[in-house]
């Protein structure tokens, strides 16, 4: 196939765009990154553009921050190349921001700029999700340089604060509903395969529901010896409520949280057994002492997509450099999540949380002023695997890898997915481009130059198949 | 008296000078400003030059970070000004570094550029402790300029890691014995007083044992949607061992730690029923909803200054922006003070610390690493006043103050008191500076310009009578 050649032979052209792209940081939970994130989208939809693109950037308002001032929130691109009604339309999702990262927090090379060693490329979004991106952008690209041209619409969605919860793109799509009227399939490459060397086709994702909770027990932090004795401090207020999150097991210890978690039935529960995911090497990677549920494959496969988990992410406001500082914080806000899955609800979830929480706040009888809030959240998600977008996702990854894709669920949340369902009425599919130890939000995130070119290729393969099916 | 003019008609000058010190960013925590650290020794070292003192800068080595990397620890200057064997003479001790500080924490200017707003004067250092060292170099200076000339050889030691547990100064002085051959009194000023008006000379500090317990669960961090539900996370087993060291008061939850805490004479008690404090004007500038033990005056003086306290400080290793983050932390440390009181010792508390945790980490049964580490440590110090000394620092008080300073022990930890008593065999004095309401340690740092002009004549003075008692 003529695709595939002209994609091996602008290898090294895709590897230099990638490095300009990880080049820009557009950490979207940063706000004083708020300028670099705006220069990757207007950097995104000059190359767009260059394509033949005609695109709208979005305008979402603003972000309010915890002090109370405002900053711009990055535009979404939303647009199409292609407009022949006798072809079939794809809609396509990415995301143009990255998680936080810094050379202190270990990695080898810096972050934000592509490091290439052998096989590898280093830095911030360059599997997460950058690459994947790129990956389709050139896909297009080549498909259009080809002699039968692009063989679908191509309808695109690229926006700029998933890593921050997504922040207005719901109310942004339901209110954009005209935009999806000829779609035919929509597709997100934003998940990575359960392995390093099977690739997979992904049909459920878990939703996300983000909570922080603050103690408060002065205007302003203290110094220890000074007040040390004499105040009701808040850091250990609020390690206690923390504490009450999860059981010694790291089971989830809030009442009802279990109860619409869809049963799981004797035929689910063959599907996993099937599905090629090394658990060694899931164990080594972390590199942990021991896996929970004593690291039974199907197990751990159900425990990270089927079932919900919870977090403590972090503490905000208290002393979290190296070396010693002798504080007594004033306001200290604790982070956790939940993940959570059919027939789980955001509403239920918080409502549950909140309850809870202050509940054992009262029980704590803390003279501290404690309150509880339900930051983003996301949806979880489930698809029919039998529709022909599965089929075309599916072909396309034989065609490319020579081997029948696994199907998986996703432990992590991209709650857009449900919404693009909702808003288009299609199906929707997630075809990774990246491995399971890429390192997504972790140090040293990397993408192997083989994914990145033959996710190239994956993509090209899945455009030409929708035209088929 | 001449010397008072003198200083009153160098004020715009001393705060300017000031303004000059704080935008040094002698931050000793931070390695990254570990340069600014020894642009302050030097600068400081070429202002007492300049007076004509002889001096040293003493080398104290290398610091291992936590990455085994060294960086150099900044000098400690030593040297004297006079050489009469006909006076007395008095050494001085100060600190040169600073706590960290951001504008994001909260300040309302930037901390490195003095700001002076009405009688007030903000910046990190202001008066922990840059403000008063610079007190001391005025009133040295102000008095080699009298018709009298300086009443007294000083010697002074000026280190710059104080903030940092004081790294390698123990073993420092121990090693300059000789240094302290004819120092007759000792003089710190590095505390504040107990309210905003009235002065008072210090004669007990407590000690510190500081420590950081580290959990690790994974070597790198990892994507709480790809791996939560799958791994025992590290984070819920730290909060777990943290929420063991202290009960729902607050009071320290470790056996044995009490055992040791001198018992409260009638006598002693009466003492603190006469100090001059004003608990609501305390409890107003926390802005905290109630104090502990109800408030009640002569508790709350006991509870901060003869009786332990342990503080959680925060968590290293943990996500501690603002935003939403979705990080299973791979390692994360706790870190946690006790002050500590006579007749307490750092070795014991260590060892009950240390003890205690390890047996509650058996007791949480995860199969997570688990390490406690006791980092620096100062003991606690109580000093006789009715010494000499004392009577100089008491007699300067009333001349420069008209009233009667109270006696007071401090909450606060400064180690080197009981080493320079050790090493010179002779009382050492705390006759502060600044306010209770200064907020060293916190945002927005001050000194009022009374107490730093005030306090150069203090400390001025206070040579003066150690001429004469």
């Amino acid at each position: 196939m003529l695709l595939l050649r002209y994609i091996d032979k602008h290898k090294e052209e895709y590897i230099s765009i990638l490095g300009e792209a990880v080049g820009i940081q557009s950490v979207s939970a940063s706000p004083a990154k708020r300028d670099e994130t705006l220069r990757m989208v207007k950097w995104t939809a000059e190359k767009l553009e260059k394509m033949g693109a005609s695109l709208n950037l979005l305008d979402i308002g603003n972000q309010t921050l915890p002090d109370g001032n405002q900053i711009k929130l990055p535009p979404v691109i939303m647009g199409s190349i292609g407009n022949d009604s006798s072809k079939k339309t794809v809609c396509i999702y990415g995301h143009l921001d990255v998680q936080p990262a810094a050379i202190e927090d270990g990695w080898e090379t810096d972050p934000f700029v592509l490091a290439r060693k052998g096989n590898e490329l280093f830095g911030r979004g360059a599997s997460d999700d950058k690459g994947p991106v790129l990956a389709f952008i050139h896909a297009i690209e080549a498909l259009l340089n080809s002699e039968a041209g692009l063989p679908v619409n191509v309808k695109f969605i690229f926006e700029s604060m998933e890593e921050s919860g997504s922040k207005e793109l719901d109310d942004l799509l339901n209110k954009n509903k005209y935009f999806f009227r000829n779609v035919d399939y929509v597709c997100i490459s934003d998940n990575t395969w359960l392995g390093k060397t099977k690739p997979c086709v992904t049909y459920g994702v878990r939703g996300l529901s983000y909570f922080a909770m603050e103690v408060k027990c002065s205007s302003r932090d203290l110094h220890s010896g000074i007040y040390g004795g004499s105040v009701y401090e808040a850091m250990p207020d609020l390690i206690y409520m923390l504490n009450t999150l999860t059981d010694g097991n790291g089971s989830i210890a809030i009442p009802g949280i279990m109860d619409d978690v869809r049963p799981l039935s004797e035929e689910e529960e063959h599907l996993y057994q099937d599905i090629d995911f090394d658990v060694a090497a899931y164990q080594a990677y972390i590199n942990a002492t021991v896996l929970r549920h004593n690291g039974n494959k199907t197990k751990i496969l159900m425990a990270r997509a089927r079932y919900p988990a919870l977090s403590i992410h972090g503490i905000e406001g208290a002393f979290s450099d190296p070396g010693e500082k002798t504080v007594i914080p004033g306001k200290v806000r604790g982070k956790f999540s939940i993940r959570s899955v059919p027939d789980q609800t955001p509403e239920k979830i918080s409502n549950l949380v909140i309850d809870f929480l202050n509940k054992k706040w009262e029980e704590r009888g803390s003279p501290n002023i404690f309150r509880v809030d339900a930051l983003s959240n996301g949806r979880p998600w489930l698809s029919d695997t039998s529709s022909p977008n599965y089929q075309a996702a599916i072909k396309a990854t034989e065609h490319v890898y020579r081997m029948k894709p696994d199907l998986t669920r996703e432990g992590g949340s991209i709650p857009v997915t449900l919404t693009l369902q909702e808003v288009s009425g299609k199906t929707v599919v997630h075809l990774p481009v990246g491995a399971s130890d890429d390192g997504a939000h972790s140090q040293n995130e990397k993408i192997n130059i083989r994914n990145y070119i033959e996710g190239t290729k994956l993509l090209g393969a899945y455009l030409y198949e929708c035209s088929r099916v």
